[in-house]
């Protein structure tokens, strides 16, 4: 939390660089391991995890002041400091998130698809652990916790970083998990922060190609660009949400003002939260003044086009002028971009150009419009007459999730225990050559 | 080909980076069209493709011809100049290839999981393509019309680099790509070419975040590391295959010697030919003189270790010691290393430490030994009982293949149409909204 540069800082950079390899080096052999490690052991340790963590709330409430305290000594932003604090409700619940995950079944060994082909080889295609994932992440302890069990479950070792503020706190956390493995049979080298290098280990962990499978940035949009920009190892980008809902000039207007408030009021800082309405001009009299005055009155924030802006001028509502930045921004708050727009190209065009392809909803009763929209929409989820709250792992019957996966390459939205998986082809012959 | 700096070469850097982001830019245009054209349109576009090739074969040669007198000029080696080399059998062959494409199925739109939640809402994930892809390979024209056809027929627009010892050739054949395209009304900029940018061109496109979804390297193992290293678009790693054969102790000797002798000598300079044999100690004076005699005959090269070197030399074969770099190197000719272990954990352990994750086969009639093998080999294939060239999409049942994949992120072996597609989540409501 220094802000001077530490003298011996430059110049240990290989050591620094030795450090991160070697703990990525040994959870990669812990990997061999937990790759072959029967469904028990894994469930075995995660239960001794959640045990651990309600028997040991008191120690980790005590880290956890240790870092709110330095927190506020350095100025932590108060909506930080709250996603850092842990009390004993949250940590019971971070303690039967694990209990949930317990329950999943196992990922690792799933057939994926299988043949016997004509010269009689036995052909299947098999779920097997990536490896190492690397994760990266903010100051909130309970990710520590649900990354690893996810990591874990999928017969995969994890290497953490969480954010500098929730050091104390990760400190513990991680001990406790290394122990819950060793308990079960499994070695502790699975789990492994490398938060005592702080920002320097991480660029060294994004370039320890060999060592490090995959590489999960979950976060804010400068932490993922980070990640994806200077690693060298594969990465999978979650998690920025810029979630648009348009109202087509059919929609049913009860039925759109419900979905719209939903997806902007639900929850606001989430990441499938809606952050732009984009209405058809032909509702500029009838649903847009409805939906400004039920926005305003449920406390939200409006940024409108020239359209929007009229008609909350007209009524009196207090709006802003939409710039080209609120278009591409996700404001995680009680904020919203408003714009009309004069046909279906139109909001097709204004979705591919701003969305951060995450998730976005159109409002119609017209049969076409739907179909044009879910085929020319360039989003990981894109839904008809439902809110763009459900894209969620749990909500989508996939269990628990690492994040949405805004990229097309191998996971796209919700990413399960699956989706931490790779496959390996297994042949099986009796001595069959090629002509 | 000038081996001298062109004065405007430095200067012009950001006018190449706009020209490639240009054809890029186009091509996801393009993109949009291809992502919603029905089989039926591409596939007529892939007949008039296969229809022109041969149509314009002399065309083709005249344009070829020119690349082999300026390779001849600048000293290409014999082997390239014979990949570089297209002659009517060979344009027959690639027309056929294309043909065989049409008959593949669409992957996009196949429903890969779909379900009802307990509110009603439906849920279906699709494949669709994942829109640009960038191809990067070596002077081998047939790899241009293979990897266009590819692309185009799982909807995606293609941005094509060849070598360009290769450019001429490839002119005329991206030429009649884009004009079979319009043949069939689909936009001509889905299949474009960088090449007139050379090697500066293709910096850009590894860069070229936002107009990129992927980019598939195709080519020695140096062409695929610079790609993967300067990337910051999504990259699949294909076809570095230093693939192993293990005879275990239990092994039926005739099948090891039939399986070894076509897993090296099928063809030498294909990425799924062994490259290493390791033979179990307890058949230094049964399998291992057997084998080395044959391969010795077969008119292989011999890198041995200390104990297959001994055997060679009581045998008046001819072997060099092998070197640390020898377990690491992909030969794609009539040489191997042959190494002696005296149990399955060294077969591994050297395979987990040389191999490249290709494809690695065990000889042996103990089944804990083919399922530790199974288990613990980290290859994309791994066969029991089989050669390793069987690792391809055509003898998979996969159809035509991009290549094999030795990644574990998206695609795993050997790449067919449906490792070129993405999935996109639908959700299809009737007004429901998230408590």
């Amino acid at each position: 939390m220094s802000t001077t540069v530490e003298p011996a800082a430059v110049a240990s950079g290989d050591a620094v660089r030795d450090a991160v390899h070697e703990v990525a080096g040994r959870a990669k052999q812990a990997a061999r391991a937990l790759a072959v490690a029967p469904r028990q052991a894994k469930d075995a340790a995660l239960t001794a995890l959640a045990d651990a963590l309600v028997a040991n709330a008191e120690q980790i409430i005590a880290a956890n002041q240790e870092d709110l305290e330095r927190g506020e000594r350095t100025g932590l932003a108060p909506n930080l400091a709250d996603r850092l604090r842990l009390d004993h409700p949250r940590i019971a619940a971070i303690a039967q998130a694990v209990r949930d995950i317990v329950r999943l079944p196992d990922p690792v060994g799933e057939v994926v698809r299988g043949s016997t082909l004509p010269n009689g080889l036995q052909l299947r295609q098999v779920r097997v652990p990536m490896g190492v994932i690397g994760m990266v992440y903010e100051a909130r302890p309970n990710v520590t916790i649900d990354a690893a069990a996810l990591a874990l479950k999928s017969g995969n070792a994890a290497v953490l970083r969480g954010g500098s503020a929730a050091e104390s706190t990760n400190t513990v956390l991680v001990g406790l998990i290394r122990a819950a493995l060793e308990s079960a049979g499994l070695p502790a080298d699975a789990v492994a922060t490398i938060d005592p290098w702080g920002r320097e280990g991480v660029q060294h962990l994004m370039r320890a190609r060999g060592l490090v499978d995959l590489l999960v940035p979950r976060g804010g949009a400068g932490l993922i660009r980070t990640v994806v920009e200077n690693s060298t190892v594969p990465v999978i980008e979650t998690g920025t949400g810029n979630c648009h809902v348009y109202v087509d000039a059919s929609a049913d207007p009860q039925m759109a003002l419900e979905v719209t408030l939903n997806a902007k009021m639900r929850r606001t800082s989430v990441c499938n939260a809606a952050e732009t309405l984009l209405v058809h001009s032909s509702l500029a009299d009838s649903f847009l003044p409805t939906v400004l005055t039920a926005l305003k009155e449920a406390g939200v924030r409006l940024h409108a086009d020239e359209r929007a802006l009229a008609a909350a001028r007209a009524l009196g509502i207090e709006a802003e002028p939409a710039t080209e930045d609120d278009w591409f921004t996700e404001y995680l708050a009680a904020e919203i971009a408003v714009g009309v727009v004069d046909d279906l190209d139109q909001a097709i065009g204004h979705i591919r150009t701003y969305s951060s392809g995450h998730t976005e909803a159109i409002l119609t009763s017209d049969l076409r419009a739907a179909n044009r929209f879910t085929a020319e929409i360039d989003s990981a989820v894109v839904a008809v007459n439902a809110s763009t709250a459900f894209t969620d792992g749990a909500e989508f019957g996939l269990g628990a999730e690492v994040g949405i996966s805004t990229q097309k390459l191998h996971a796209r939205g919700p990413m399960g225990l699956a989706e931490l998986t790779s496959t390996k082809w297994i042949v099986t012959g009796n001595g069959q050559t090629r002509p």
